[in-house]
């Protein structure tokens, strides 16, 4: 298979990347540095990306940046970055990619235990997360040619430690766990379904 | 009570002035008309609504603009109406009323059942949705002075027979259904719920 990784570079994406290239190609994207420099909050970049990509089977998303700060004081300005990054940008990546994705080929997004369980100061990555997860139900109706869509949400993961004080009480979703949500979304066969890795 | 809803132009937000002013003081609230014109894509005019209405008990929002359209063609830029109006719209009525809201008093946001069961056409309005929900849950846990907030979610609605050929099988919930449904986040105590009033 040819897969598309936008977010290859990071904690999630590395471990993927290096988990399905014994396999696979892999295209890797993020806007910083990778094979093609995307930038998913803007439409432009994201379809000069698929022109560059070419046609390909499946594509997989873990970048989803988004605002992280206290509430009392945060603007929409400040909340709108979960929105414009990790829900518009991975929308971005469908509604265009569906035009260069071969048949029977499949999306993957990723959202987050966010979406339910709340935790301070993340309420713009929740957000982003619900939206995410509703428009992968939508989507999952209208998409053609057998190609499907899904979405892996796991809790804080086992490679960010950074994060686990904001968790309390979340129990560390390992590596492997969520390579395993994502196997089963790339190789499987379900489409609109909200993959829980744990 | 002072109840502030926005959105009480429409067919939901005319009925639930007309039900709740035989005992609250009502502030009308829409873009075209009202007591305070006001826009919820402008964070500008919200604030601007918040600082001529005074301080208020309960703030009701039906007002949550989307993109209804055949999804082969849709671009992000008309996906974003649902993003731009029905969800950062409603997260910054809340954001900034917070500022503005008297101790104990709620916020009800207006989602609907594409959240979770799409229907063709309206991908912009499912996100939406499923982003004003996680975002109601994560407000829940920040909301100070006993503020609450919550959602209502009806199926499409008796007095909307436009949409019916939209939603097969759906059956439409009643006025009173969903007056009832923003009573019950109104003047009842939960806070954080998505409340489905069928
Ligand atoms: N880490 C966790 O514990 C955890 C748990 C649950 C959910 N999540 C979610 O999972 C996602 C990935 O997490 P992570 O820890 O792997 O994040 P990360 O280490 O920060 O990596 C993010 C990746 O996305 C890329 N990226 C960021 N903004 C981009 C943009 N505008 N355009 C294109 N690429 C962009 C980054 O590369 P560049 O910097 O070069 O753009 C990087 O490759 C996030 O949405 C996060 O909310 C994380
Ligand atoms: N109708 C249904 O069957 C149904 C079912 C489930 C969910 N919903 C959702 O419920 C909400 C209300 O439905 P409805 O049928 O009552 O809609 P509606 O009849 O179209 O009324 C919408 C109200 O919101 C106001 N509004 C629209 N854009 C605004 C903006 N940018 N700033 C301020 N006010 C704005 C409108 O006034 P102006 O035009 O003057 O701005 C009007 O008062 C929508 O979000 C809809 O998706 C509807």
């Amino acid at each position: 298979m040819k897969i598309i990784i936008v977010g290859a570079t990071g904690t999630m994406g590395r471990h993927l990347a290096a988990a399905f290239e014994k396999e696979h190609e892999i295209i890797r994207v993020a806007s910083k540095s990778g094979d093609i420099p995307t930038d998913i909050t803007s439409a432009a970049s994201i379809e000069n990306m698929f022109r560059q990509a070419g046609p390909f089977d499946a594509l997989i998303s873990t970048a989803g940046p988004s605002y992280v700060g206290p509430w009392k004081t945060m603007t929409g300005k400040e909340f709108q970055k979960g929105i414009d990054g990790k829900l518009m940008g991975q929308v971005n990546l469908v509604l265009i990619g569906q035009h260069y994705i071969n048949p029977k080929g499949s999306f993957t997004l990723i959202t987050g235990a966010l979406a339910q369980e709340p935790v301070l100061n993340f309420a713009s990555a929740s957000a982003a997360n619900g939206g995410v997860e509703a428009f992968v139900r939508a989507a999952a109706i209208e998409l053609e040619n057998g190609i499907r869509i899904n979405a892996v949400s796991p809790t804080v993961i086992e490679d960010s430690p950074q994060y686990f004080p904001f968790f309390p009480g979340d129990i560390p979703v390992t590596m492997k766990q969520l390579e395993y949500g994502f196997r089963k979304s790339v190789f499987g066969a379900n489409t609109g379904q909200v993959i829980k890795p744990y």
